[in-house]
């Protein structure tokens, strides 16, 4: 039975950790930390967990982190780095859901996320968590980055376009939709339900934080450079991102459904859907599943792939418990396969 | 492993029962028919699905229903008592989620439902399927009449209250608020997004056909005649029950929540909240629980019990599936135990 | 044409005012204050109103409000009682969209919203501003007390039962649900979209703010003393309140009907539907109107009446500029006559 | 004061049409068809015009049209055709919410409708009513078919790159998210409310109806041939489109914001919003503005253009009454000054 400690667990992808560890065969939360809500139970908190922890937030300081083999932080960026190194020393592994381990180059961390990175010298052993794509560096890692909710959908959705060198990178468009609880647990206007609710709209399309990480992420597999326009917009659901994807073909005439299908191929979290279909959010609610979907449009010579996932399961907390199923040598579908709730 | 058919598998509380039994460990479904969608695979119809299920929806004829262990029946009323007989001879267990076995007295189905009943003579041996009030019974029963989504939260909450003789049962009220999947898996204007969405109302106040049964049910707990006014809302979310009760009490010293604590002690699906809690629906949300919450409103002498549950897990499916346990002698709690989905 | 200063124009209410007075065809704002937002326009902070307003917010310090016609406070409690004795003294026209002077005890102002209250002596003179109850008064009053929402829908549900002395005044029960939009502009977690939508809750069961406000207009009204049960919830939709009143007959012989048709006979913004009906709350959207029907249970004696409204139209804003028009001597309805948005 | 018939008014656009007519200083509504709710009143059907209308919906065949000046086609493809022959020799206008007049090609009209074209010598004269591409047309025109509600948001958004040679029309997307109200008033399972909300999903991606009459549009104002990638999605929202538009630049220099402004001088109800704006549904609820955006995405060579409208004004009845103040010599801007309803 693996110990895990949750670092900040009051946010979505704090209590999204609780709920699908407390059906994991393996793993049990020993504890808990919370800077502000220290004191609080779990229960008292989330009364969705009444009857399934008995534990207690801790203040950070006092917790015994350093005792618990897997250590989750669910906390914003800059929190991990700054305990990242003494953890490791003491033998914990960490995975990250925030951004500090994300991108390799300290130089591009600081500049989007304006801070200075504590410990460059983890980043370059630090594994970046898409199993899908680096499945044995996670296995071997101390140190995992678990994606951003958006770049999961982006990555696995031009993968296997990019790794074959069948797109223009120089013309990738991912225009993305998110529900609101991608933006956290925050008392925030702009996501008040009288503002959110019975409203669509972009935003950030200036540059938002996850455009590097995505960058970055299939620069890795392409031979050549990647341009990429990235739209996110604010759609009125709690749960789900749907990214839908454009790039111009090098060459038509290639069975892009075969391409999918064969570079997803026994992954048991993402799912080629038959030709023609349109997955929906739904159909991953509450799961770890990623749905896909690759189109050829009428009139164009453009590949259109249409991605989903839950933003709080393959997109945070369980694709953060897949890593951790890797990186101790667990199933890695263990805890991880309730059906997706629907409707 | 006991096995499983499921008559009329394409509404909500079908797809809610393959959700559920996909995490069974010990039930495991081998038929699930629709007249209507004969041959078509359960993964084709419920994206959600895929990877769960290799099964295809088959032709009530030809399903083998009775080399069944458990069979539901998820159908609109009339198809149940239909199969019942052949059925139980064949040593089937019956468990039917539409309301032919719900009202003892046939000529008050008849009345209610609009149609002669099939089998009046398994009426009487029909045990009527909420576990907090009916466990023995339901354990021998050959045939379960599983409750609707607003009589398990209204006689819950009041049971408490009515079963001490503590409150004036003429003056009951339950207005209660459901969400729109409670009105099943419909082509219907009134259920349509842009008609029930960012709108609230009451609906059938003239005389819902989940009155008789809830006053059947208190009644039997009643010293006193029991006189109910219910009034249904319907709320657009898409799952979750709230009923707020209300009585006038007899003697207002008593210590409510005293009382309610005893009644649900042990209880596994029944969370009677600390004082002073306002249970929320999403707080039950893809769960079995039913949450309870008791109150003293100020300057009154009435009871005020507040009581959420998800309409289709513990007000259809899950409820259907903690009596199947039951049935078939296994814990009560088994495939029932993933915690609600929040947010 | 009259000149118009808004006092904390940023919050729901203020935006619904400027919504509403850009169609006025008698009245003109000329000030908006706010502390906050001072110099901002109101075109950059509602885009909705863009080209209708070419006003900026300004501090409430250098707002010539003592030279508006008519001063509408659509701020926090406390800040109307504060400017009432010199706006009122510069002979504008006061009408208060929150509490200051919506009780006429001080000392339960006080007990209710924890503040002394700056201008007893005012108190006595402000009409509480339903013109349904109160109507002549208004058009001589200075100062406005304008309702919270869900005192206008319970009182003028209850308002032809108890005028009339049709129920027993000891049991009323009033069981209301609103839309998010009733509790404010704010960016507090609660309201946060992925917390309210998808869920159903009451809250404020120990005692809501508009409880004494309700009861002391009742009591206007009442011969024998009201004791009434109000139970607010919380329902995903923006704008609307629905109000379910509950009460036990005298004399269950009445025409309910005849009773409330001929109480609001020529009422230009309350519609008494016809017998069987059930409002919903989008049939007022955006609209000045309170529709209304009232039921008799089935095999109970209460009656029963549904009443819906827009708490920031009927509910705020539109009863205020009601208010405004009676008081300035114009048409009851001029600015108000514009259809419910539906769908 | 011009009287005006409606045909086919039990829908979206319908009520829509209701709804704003009823403000409208110089149009008055004569008659209403509906064939299967004849002999219903306008007021029964939608209470939210209750004391706005006493009108009763008619049967076609009885109505009175050709004594109507204005008639408005709220009807499924194939109706307007049928009758606007004989409409059009008694001296009536005809206004086509439908597609009928709509595409050009009667052939393609017959591919993409399925139906042969019953009157392919008036499609000649029907001018297409976008104002503002059309304006001159429109006024004399005996027939406008008026856009459906994508092709509004898309031929707008693109036109002023498209016009002025800015963009490679060769790999045009347009990428838009539409509210549930555009697929109509109808009992349809998608639509339902437990299926659409809480849920986002593309659809129609091999080929949606409105592709041909946006490409036959912007075809007209462009040099070069125009290849479009149209990809639809269903967003939970009632009303609203937001089209996000992408196209190569073929030369990044240009000022995009002062292109928008300069096309769209003048234009009462084109508001493009300042450099850096992002456009929401909301800020046009219920009114007859489209807001846009133009953008240029960090490192790429790309135009970004955003658009919003309410696709019941704007993209339907608004946009039909517009062209009826042109065809008859009114201000443009009649009836439809209220402003958007927000929150």
């Amino acid at each position: 039975m693996i110990t895990v400690g949750i670092v900040g667990g009051t946010g979505y992808t704090g209590v999204e950790l609780l709920r699908l560890l407390a059906q994991h065969p393996e793993a049990r939360v020993r504890a808990i930390t919370s800077r502000k809500d220290a004191g609080t139970s779990v229960a008292r908190m989330f009364p969705s967990l009444r009857g399934h922890y008995d534990l207690t937030f801790s203040d950070p300081q006092d917790a015994d982190l350093r005792g618990c083999d897997a250590v989750f932080f669910a906390t914003p960026h800059g929190v991990a780095m700054a305990q990242a190194r003494e953890l490791v020393a003491a033998g914990a592994r960490i995975i990250d859901l925030a951004a500090d381990f994300r991108l390799q180059d300290a130089a591009q961390f600081e500049r989007w996320y304006k801070m200075p990175h504590a410990c460059p010298e983890l980043l370059a052993e630090a594994a970046y968590g898409i199993p899908e794509v680096n499945r044995e560096a996670i296995r071997k890692a101390r140190i995992v980055a678990n994606p951003g909710c958006y770049p999961t959908a982006v990555q696995l959705g031009f993968l296997p376009l990019v790794e074959a060198g069948l797109i223009d990178t120089r013309y990738m468009i991912a225009d993305c939709k998110s529900g609101v609880s991608g933006a956290g647990r925050k008392a925030e206007l702009s996501l008040a339900f009288a503002e959110a609710s019975d409203n669509f709209a972009a935003y950030a399309v200036g540059g938002h934080r996850h455009l590097p990480e995505i960058v970055q992420g299939l620069n890795r597999a392409s031979r050549d450079a990647v341009r990429l326009t990235f739209t996110p917009h604010l759609t009125p659901i709690i749960r789900g991102i749907l990214a839908t994807l454009y790039a111009p073909l090098k060459n038509t005439a290639i069975d892009l459904q075969a391409v999918f299908e064969k570079r997803y191929a026994g992954e048991p979290f993402v799912d080629v859907m038959p030709a023609g279909s349109l997955p929906e959010t739904r159909s991953v609610r509450a799961s770890n599943v990623l749905r896909i979907a690759v189109h050829r449009p009428p009139d164009s010579d453009l590949a259109l792939v249409i991605a989903v996932l839950d933003n709080l399961v393959k997109g945070a907390a369980g694709q953060a418990i897949q890593n951790m199923n890797l990186m101790f040598g667990l199933p890695e579908t263990a805890g991880l396969m309730s059906p997706p709730v629907l409707p």
